[in-house]
């Protein structure tokens, strides 16, 4: 499972690291724990999930501190059980102590977005449907957050505004109808971009199919009416639900026969892993005799 | 209710619209809706919930688009009802469709952890405890978050590891106990510098109360012990629960008689409120006729 | 024709503006022009051209100096005859003077690919196919060359390796065949991705239909191999022609039926255009007697 | 030849890189080429040149891979024949298929600066005349263009508006004469500050060198004009000549007797160099049997 | 001692070199210093000083050239005599020669703020008092300025607004007295931040005194208004001496019993120290026989 | 007497603000000084000086807050007597609050530079010799240090490595010999760089006046031997004495008959000016009755 370039991972690594050291580093590690020592620690997964963020958490402690050793014992993509350790690192016990939460946070949310992908992922196997995700991001973490829906089994629908036309009802409204706005995307895009429309009614989508939607998004419609959905497209073009998706209701949604299901909550609403830095006690035994 | 500056938020607006707009813009918005056209569009909060960023998502719009009128009719730290509208927006459709997820997006996690927030300080009215966040931030994000906390009714605890001195029990290893850790710290540290221990017993409480520390962490206490060491305390020093901390048991743990109580779930889990941007549809009829 | 927002078009017109002024600032223009005169000036296309950058050139202006006051007489897209006067300034003497050769450059390159671009699509008027560019751009100007080109008429290809799929030579060797690359790609790819495969034959054409492809690159064919592809391809997939496309030749590959004709030569090697800076004579008399 | 250090470099490289990747990184080669293969390549001249911007291409790589290996067989400033290797690149084939675009996008611009220059120099062998690049620039390459004209045999006219005073018609316009703008810029320069003049008849010449100008740009003066300058300034200051310089005219200019020759085609209209990586067939067996 | 990490020291000494090396980098060494020698070289203290920013000058020549090596033979916080070598240098002379100037200056401003604090802490020896700094410190360098006020024995005061609150005048004149103030900021304050309020007389002193400051400074006092302080307080606050400190006066302030005396010319007016760099002459062998 | 453009000194402003403003603002003046006031304050200069900053300084509050109104009533470069108000602001008792200590740092610095550089110029006057400045300035404020020392009536040396050749001892050494040195410095310089030597023995200066050099500087030469320098030179290359310059020495160093004196103390220890701002006390009334 690829992980993301380590020149785009960095800026965030890096601002994050600077946000929680603010202008004074870290005051109890320095005041308390020598700079000559070494120690061992293990980045511990403690409930079963699926790993994603682990590059770039291992990353905080190498750009805190270039001497520190990491090795990886899991990748991102990775499902794992609880108790599992994710990697090892060894090196200062102060760049251990100061990177961990900075690391933590990165591994957590990531690994969040990823896990609730897979429970999603798993609840529709065996259909034909796609969970992908939306623009409902963390501002700054897009890619991260984009690439750890894909360490959790999903796909990835738009990066942002210009990478893909998405014609929703209110550009449907300006233009004066769906056929017409379909119309002048297609007289705008270049020819790798790829034109979907949201539709609000079983007629609505006909007038896409016929317009020559590539992908037709139905908002808000129940699992019999997405079936009817199906039926009408008749394979002519992607069908994407969307809205009202939870676990409770995904299942129903992907035996409509539905291409794609995007839900918002993978990354609007995270929770957080449950991950820890467990250093070695070895490692930490007390300064003065 | 104060917001961040100006300055220190538009860094992060800036950022997140950049990521939304990449390299070549809102595709479908240039494509479709035209340039001189005027719209006014409302942004509603559409369950009740507690403002946050308010003030950040209206900057969106206008760093976008220096022409764009945006009135506010809330401000952060309001309670409101469901269906209040919280600012109105007027200027080119263009801006209005292109800014929408941007805006919403910042709008929706800060609303989320100030609602969070709020519910958690209202559990425990009556009491003498105050809620702390934590430094389970989001990166990138830590300045807004906390700020959402204090819009909720909390309170912040450290916003990194330069501001305060907070003896975790691996420094307290380290140094070979709480009295050795705390004095340590005292030598290095300014006299602005708080300084807080983390104990995990009774007996690291007194060793802690009597090294002097001026707050004092009782991570993973129950409450019964936490009430315990209210009593030792008598006053010496603030008292702070830590673990296991939700909606479930907080107002047991405050009735112990703590004055603090930090909960990492009010920024690590967010929960992003229901906001949308509602255009006003006569701004919207089509173009031809 | 539509620009790029402002927020995506003054990184590159602030740090073109920073380049020139280096540390101290323009030493010939503050040692000779007073800061108290006013002067107007017009921005003057000297031969025919399609505009590009102008929105940006006169940015400079007005970010070196906010109280300049910039009026357009043309946009972007528009093309003019020689001697056009494409935009007055009016302002501070100075600024006019510093903000020249920058607003210059910008507008020249800018509109060097735009009348390049506008000179292919003349070219192969009346034919199916469109012109489109490359990822053979400036370092650092991509997305506002890219603009140019849709200003001159042409389309885009990828912005960049992130927003299609175009599987080349070296792809399909490692592999192992042009059906197997495009298999590897569409398991890896989301649904809006798009998916492009270089070709060198008619019989790897035969198998990028096969294995259906949405684009074909044919790579250096002539234009009655063109032709032959075309007739394979009887619609099932878009054709790209790229290769030895150049003045004398694009009309033939034109009309050799394909769909898209990349051209590198629009970016990688622009031909500035002549415009100039002229400031109203009036507005410079002597200061003294 | 010197290339510009590597601190130098390194912005301009790492925004080259990150335009190229956008949000997602290279789609086709993650979804196609193992990650755990090692591959080489050569940068290969196609055509006879002068070479610039290598070490600036080779960075690419290092940039997005640190455990690349780069050999470089030619340097910056160095002619070399048809077909020549520049370089080898050992390493992870992702990283090679990665950043091909980008290197060779640097290195063909800037190897075309050089070319070009290094044929005017070639052009007027044997007079006494350099020749000198302008401001005309590409935006945010300037450092780099200016190098590669150094690579290609010149000399370098000013980096921008503050290293050097080059008083212009308007300048001498506002002043009210030569004699008094030169007067004005010697008042308000530093010692190091060279003062060029631009005189458009030889009437201004004579003003100028009576005024003690260190070098006078004789602005679109015929062969002949600028010998007669030649003779009257008799050696007090350098002449530049500048305007109507191309393949045709540069022999003539040379001949005149000036001393500079100021040639904005260097950068402002740069033909890309043929250029290409070449990856070892060897290197690309299918993944599969 | 403990310097800062090299993540918050990079910055600013990146932009100090860029700062020095311009748009073309160094034009006489690489103009005479062959590339391909070896030099050694060693930071030498001309006078007795005490040593800061040790670590970030010898950043400055790995920043410029990874491959050079550095040995530090002294550490910050270190006093040191005149003609002590504090750090060895080896590897090319161009680099050197090119980083000299930035890494002294670096070096001689810092060390100067260390030397400036440890003067007036041995003036102060035997007293109760601490030496701590003040927010007029140089724009862009406050960090380092204050770790080396720490290298040099004193303490800090604030690093910005945001890290305690400091009651002025003015703040008091806004809150209707120092009752109100205390009151104000302790409602908004979270239980980390360090209320300190500025008083101008006795009367003022006993109103802070009884508002439960927990610091409070004392402006302009004489040492017998100190002293009173002192006697009033007895111990319920920690008191601030501020104003018309300097080596003259500082001693008798201590010795009214003050705990903190903060002095503002440490930072705001520094004296540079006299620090060099010695180029092996060895090393600078003619190029030609 | 000219300030440098706006978007010169903004990014060191902007810095200078957030350097202070932290994570979370000017937590004092948010709880204690309520938001819709308005206020007015005067930044006044409490001894007589050389006004630097003045525009920067002003800056500090714009930036923060841009409903600020400052009216100027002194420039950059003018000398003013003591309690001069410099200028006057008005608009929210926040802002002023808040920016103030940024404002003056920048300010009292930069006042400081021209003052100093003011009194040396003034020491000399009658004589040939100009007062220059030297690149010992403060990390990343040089352009604003050298154009203090311009306000304060001196010239500007070298603003760094790249706008002029310095031939030091150490560049002698390597290249065998001054005349070496000189020659391969114009072998590599463009036309516009001008060439000076730093010689320390009358026959190095005979060597490099035979040489060509343009500038020479003679290195901690006495009086008299600058006198027989100048005797020597006779104009035919201007002389920079350098080293061992202060207040005392100045007048007869200047009275040797060089052209030019470097005083590096002008920037390298700089004392801070005595500026205040004053809040007019009616603005600030209490809050409550």
């Amino acid at each position: 499972m690829t992980s993301l370039p380590r020149i785009l991972l960095e800026p965030l690594v890096r601002a994050a690291l600077l946000e929680d050291l603010g202008r004074a580093g870290d005051l109890t590690t320095n005041a308390i724990v020598p700079a000559d020592r070494r120690a061992s620690a293990a980045i511990v997964a403690r409930a079963a999930c699926t790993v994603s963020g682990l590059a770039a958490a291992a990353r905080t402690f190498v750009l805190l501190d270039p001497d520190i050793a990491v090795t990886l014992h899991a990748h991102d993509g990775d499902a794992v059980q609880a108790n599992t350790t994710l990697a090892t690192i060894s090196g200062s016990p102060r760049t251990l102590l100061t990177a961990e939460r900075t690391a933590l946070n990165i591994l957590g949310r990531l690994g969040g977005v990823a896990t609730a992908t897979r429970r999603y992922v798993d609840a529709i196997a065996g259909t034909r449907a796609t969970i992908v995700d939306t623009r409902k991001t963390t501002p700054g973490m897009r890619a991260l957050e984009k690439a750890a829906v894909r360490h959790g089994g999903g796909k990835n629908h738009r990066f942002g505004l210009d990478d893909a036309i998405l014609i929703k009802d209110n550009h449907v409204a300006v233009a004066g109808g769906v056929t017409r706005a379909i119309a002048a995307a297609r007289a705008a895009a270049g020819h790798l971009v790829t034109i979907e429309v949201e539709v609000d009614s079983i007629a609505q989508l006909d007038e896409a199919l016929a317009a020559g939607a590539q992908i037709i998004l139905l908002d808000n419609f129940a699992p019999d009416a997405l079936a009817e959905g199906v039926r009408r497209a008749a394979g002519r073009a992607l069908l994407e639900a969307s809205g009202g998706v939870n676990a409770a209701t995904v299942r129903a949604i992907a035996e409509s026969g539905v291409d794609l299901i995007s839900v918002g909550a993978l990354t609007h609403s995270v929770t957080c892993l449950d991950v820890a830095l467990d250093i070695d006690p070895a490692s930490l035994e007390p300064v003065h005799g």
